[in-house]
């Protein structure tokens, strides 16, 4: 009988444990646990543990009073959508974007409006034509680095013409950034909240990426008023946010192992997305890709006419996890895949290819 | 210059930090971190830390499928409500209640149908007298051991009765049980999950008062259908809770800790309530009470007239923090005050109340 080959998955977008800086995870803890064992095992509130509220506060620029962290930054996006989205409210969304975002907005009722993402970021002509045409979003949410699912970035003039259309409409961007801190090659563009000279965006962000997912630690900064709505919202549904986490990351970014865990990260990273493009290039020529300069996710369309369900069965009999391209769109998108190289070591990553490539071939075109 | 006397708090429901296990949750963080990384540091999935989850699910003699850990019970109660209750719907709860619960339930819209609260639990004729009046309610909110606020316990007479109400009237029963391991006299009773038949309760429990608040782990036992209801929320919610905590959690009791901690925390409660009632009879013998079994909260009846609202602001001005019954009420309740006597030291409990009755004798009755 033969053995089947080991599993090799390009669909989570979720780190390998070896870029996980666990050593540093143990001090922190430790650290935390000595130094403030009433702040880390007592209840707190819901703006989140001070301490860490205060240095996001600091590296933002804002009050402190304009922070509120939580569970994970999905937590933030639910209670900003419970907050400021009511059924029927127009929002704006990239096309394709976060599969679970679109779920969270889609079941409160909006009334959602994708808007192309180009390589260079969502289509401000194709906004300024809807408003044009009248319509009248309440929110625009956009991922503006190293987009999830395409791993595209909006360029700095489309940021500044965002934030314009933002202040001059009377819409919210909801600017959602998890993956900032991830760029290894190119320049950094600051962020539409910094741009922004009113309360046109609020902004989020997560240690997810950058410290671990499991410590589930995410924010949101915005307006005071706005995140005091959102903190009384919070204290209703589960009184404080982990104080015991929060306190572990916040002597972690305090103690200087963010930045070397964002470095160990990045080199990482790097090297997979250079390892994944120069597979794809040299087993699946048929797949169209810019190749990333930062986070996690790589986005392949395939000719016209590939069917991505088949190709996705096919893949999965030959042992490579993938996500549909489809899964990120209301509809259409049927010849696009997303590819996460954030949890492939290096040497699974020629492998992973030959078998896409194998299943792609493997299709009736 | 008069100095201020050192503020002394009945006010809050939360354990002081000499009775949570520091040194255990350090030893427990640490094995965590070693025996299991993958597990701790990645994401989870919704239905949390899958060795806790199977440790709760052998603790309470149910399949794994049955359970769902949470960030914290209130978020459970949250989960749990936003799957069942509909605005309009009928709920019973107890009166007194727990705020933080009925400020939930009527943000959902429930139509809420107080029911007194008696010595031995809720009052089930009045209960049988709403149903007979042809009331069909869709949930019963019940916290059946040491009831916040009034410390009250349900018999074990009245947990069957009401199991087979629940039954027999198609309604279900969320017993919120966070203070169950907390009995520091008498016979413990057995859960109303424990004694029904079908699907009509669904149980709720938490580790903040026995590992401690700031780790936030709750969780809900329920029918597996339920479960998985509640669990495609959460998971659209916040892709998994806290891995960190929970793995904790998971070491902490595995490790024998929590047996330890809890003895701990119910002789020092036992120590409490003695002294709290002591000094009660003894410098405000106009309180009446009953004398708690267990859990952290003694509820106070002052004699009919009592203006609760000028009591809290004299008790304030001596430097002694309650909480107004009123709170836990939907209307009445002015004579009523919620003392809790798990956050303070048994030394700081004569002066405490020594102040609180200067205090009481200081309004015009």
């Amino acid at each position: 009988m033969a053995t089947e080959p080991a599993p090799i998955s390009f669909a989570r977008g979720a780190p390998s444990l070896d870029i996980i800086d666990v050593e540093g995870l143990r001090a922190a803890a430790d650290r935390a646990f000595t130094r403030d064992p009433a702040g880390t095992f007592a209840y707190g509130t819901s703006v989140g543990y001070r301490p860490l509220r205060s240095w996001i506060a600091e590296r933002h620029g804002v009050a402190e009073d304009q922070v509120l962290v939580t569970n994970g930054s999905m937590q933030a996006d639910a209670f900003l959508f419970e907050t400021l989205v009511e059924p029927g409210d127009v929002v704006v969304v990239e096309r394709p974007s976060y599969d679970r975002t679109l779920f969270s907005l889609r079941s409160r009722g909006a009334d959602l409006r994708p808007v192309e993402l180009q390589h260079d970021g969502v289509d401000v002509a194709e906004i300024e034509a809807l408003l044009a045409a009248g319509v009248q979003p309440k929110l625009a949410h956009l991922i503006p680095n190293f987009q999830n699912p395409a791993g595209y970035s909006l360029s700095g003039e489309k940021r500044h013409a965002l934030v314009a259309l933002a202040g001059g409409h009377g819409f919210t961007i909801f600017e959602d950034d998890p993956y900032i801190e991830l760029r290894f090659s190119g320049e950094r563009r600051p962020t539409m909240f910094s741009l922004a000279e009113g309360d046109e965006v609020v902004y989020a962000s997560s240690f997810s990426k950058t410290v671990c997912p499991g410590i589930r630690v995410g924010y949101l900064v915005g307006s005071a008023p706005l995140i005091k709505r959102i903190a009384d919202l919070a204290t209703g549904t589960y009184i404080s946010p982990n104080m015991v986490a929060q306190s572990i990351v916040n002597e972690f970014v305090r103690g200087g192992s963010l930045e070397t865990s964002i470095e160990t990260v990045k080199t990482a990273l790097s090297e997979r997305a250079a390892g994944l493009s120069a597979a794809l290039r040299r087993d699946l020529p048929e797949a169209e890709f810019v190749e990333p300069e930062g986070g996690y996710f790589l986005w392949v369309t395939l000719p016209e006419g590939t069917d991505g369900d088949a190709l996705f069965i096919a893949a999965a009999e030959r042992g490579v996890a993938v996500v549909k391209g489809a899964d990120f769109l209301l509809d259409g998108g049927k010849n696009t895949v997303r590819l996460a190289y954030s949890g492939v070591r290096v040497d699974q990553i020629d492998e992973g290819v030959s078998r896409l490539a194998e299943a792609y071939h493997s299709l009736s075109v």
